[in-house]
């Protein structure tokens, strides 16, 4: 298994990560669904009629529902949801330090209570490898501390060295785990991530060394929370000469298309986020005008798709007028037209992105999409 | 445009019905999406994939929201919805006389207040064909009065007289309707309901002074409201005998799997009810064992699907593990695979049951899957 880069546009690269559930072309987007379903009523059948080629979900959730010995027991992760394509599984630190109350961080792990019932949880590196070896994902992520972006300099610096420290484990632990004759996917992929929050040299320094360590991809963490773009940006222009040229890039929790495109354009090679999904169930969906909002009057007696451009189903089918109808009378399938066109529009967005990389003319699509895409409709 | 009856065993019937969108196939359940939606996410592309033959609508909640107009003007609830099969509107009498507040009933109509908003709406058998003609139906439903379960006598035998002159109205209406130029189904039928209560010598003078009108179908309406089973059957029992042969007879709002069979039994030919859809946001689903809750503990780890023996795409994609956990997560997928079920299993049950009237064998069936459906799982 390995990431072979077809080509490169600039820094923009079209590259193709081959998993034991099958070949991710990137860049690529994932589809977010948190607690193995994406929100809005979609399913893994849907999910194959809108380009989808990665799923992503959460240790953490499905930790604390159903458990994942429950899904262990129905086969992992892919049997529980009926899906051959590949999963990738967040590690469940992002969510221990943003959802979960009264955490208690040591060198061992953290201790915290559940937002769900309160329960006390212990997670720690090995915890959390145990938890994605069970739930049997293609691409498990290393369990670090995401300190907040307001951290001083030398918390952060604490926290990069520990995290260092944490991802070692995850990779002891990954590696005993994928030799256990017990283990549903004995090829499961771990990805480390590099922190630093807003520090330059903090930021190289931590993806220096987690790249002497030889994992299956690099990811750049606790970006997106809260700074503005441009410093994401320049952060990214940072630390993407010190990241390997062999090895998939993915950016957690990015972003607006915009972003994607901007992205793209410096180096990453992977992405997620829960806009696409949670802006369709206010109505906000992405077209290639533009965003606009289907609730807005102006739509009421609208019978032409979404996006005139789009050919997703739900574009093939249904009038803005009937969508926001449905939306407007709080009727759930006006939700769930509304996530499938927008992941739609990502993962196509994803495809497009790669054949302009691919003709070496992605400045310009680049440029075009940017201005379209600020629009609104 | 007509109705053929195709063969009989015993009082069991199997029709077709003809229609400007097609034919219908009797015994015949039809799939309830009120607000031109179903309930649970569960869109017009999902029901071609259900075995559903026509999608009913409320004449009242569609002209609540989005309004008629709108409907109208993007084509009619075909196209508004993307359904080319026969549509049944409800006329808005029982929602007027269930949901609204503050009626005030006259010859001319009925006053009330919408439940949505406050607002002051009259209705009368003019207004419902008007609001019809727009929604532009295949089958409309005369605009009766639905007096409470326990009202006395004498309340009935107007409200009846009423009733029967309402549906004059109605036809007198209707018939305009269908020549104006501007009308979208020229065609649109019309079933005239008949009321009585419990009374058999009202219900029976109610039916026969309808039938003396010449329309398209007959429904029986005010039962399933609160009287026991053997009540209702004994009802239809008393009338059966004065409906035509030659129509379609719709009993409306009607029921639980085994009540279907009693009234096939009985020489019913249209079904409708919430129950499957509602009970299967619940976690309540029906089998071919009997009826199950998918959310109780036992299921947790319960890698078969629904019903072993159902052929819906459900069932042929989830387990009965992962459908207990979306709805114990509050995961609105959960909803829909259960709507999607139980609304396949009701389906899937009309065709057995026409099976089973051509080969001679209903009552064998009718046995058969009763002792089956009054067990749980």
């Amino acid at each position: 298994m390995s990431f072979i880069l077809i080509t490169c546009d600039g820094r923009a690269r079209r590259g193709e990560l081959e998993t034991v559930h099958g070949k991710i072309q990137t860049p690529v987007f994932m589809n977010v669904g948190t607690s193995a379903a994406i929100k809005g009523g979609v399913s893994t059948l849907d999910l194959k009629n809108l380009k989808c080629q990665v799923e992503l979900s959460n240790t953490y959730h499905l930790h604390v529902r159903p458990g994942e010995d429950v899904i262990y027991k129905l086969g992992g992760i892919h049997k529980f949801f009926n899906w051959d394509r590949p999963v990738l599984t967040d590690s469940g630190g992002y969510q221990v330090f943003s959802l979960a109350n009264l955490r208690n961080i040591s060198e061992e792990g953290v201790t915290f209570a559940s937002h769900f019932d309160g329960a006390r949880i212990f997670m720690s590196p090995e915890v959390s490898m145990q938890i994605q070896s069970k739930l049997a994902s293609t691409i498990a992520m290393a369990f670090d501390e995401c300190p907040s972006s307001v951290a001083d300099r030398s918390y952060i610096k604490n926290s990069c060295d520990r995290t260092l420290r944490w991802l070692i484990r995850c990779m002891d632990e990954m590696k005993r785990l994928n030799s256990l004759p017990e283990t549903i996917n004995n090829k499961q992929m771990l990805f480390g991530i590099g922190q630093g929050g807003i520090y330059e040299d903090l930021r190289i320094e931590h993806m220096q060394r987690i790249t002497e360590l030889d994992l299956d991809g690099y990811a750049i963490g606790g970006l997106a929370v809260g700074e503005s773009n441009q410093v994401m940006y320049h952060i990214i222009d940072v630390i993407e000469p010190f990241m390997p040229k062999d090895k998939p890039r993915y950016l957690m929790g990015v972003g607006t298309p915009i972003n994607i495109l901007e992205c793209v354009d410096r180096g990453v090679d992977f992405f997620d986020c829960v806009m696409p999904s949670r802006n369709a169930r206010h109505g906000n969906v992405f077209t290639s005008a533009g965003q606009l909002n289907i609730m807005n009057e102006k739509f009421k007696y609208d019978s032409r798709p979404i996006d005139e451009e789009c050919s997703c189903e739900v574009c093939s089918n249904y009038s803005r007028g009937y969508i926001r109808h449905l939306l407007k009378s709080g009727e759930i399938l006006g939700m769930r037209l509304s996530v499938m066109h927008n992941l739609y529009f990502y993962n196509n967005l994803m495809e497009e992105i790669r054949a302009a990389i691919e003709s070496g003319c992605f400045s310009e699509y680049k440029k075009e999409k940017s201005a379209v895409f600020s629009q609104r409709v």
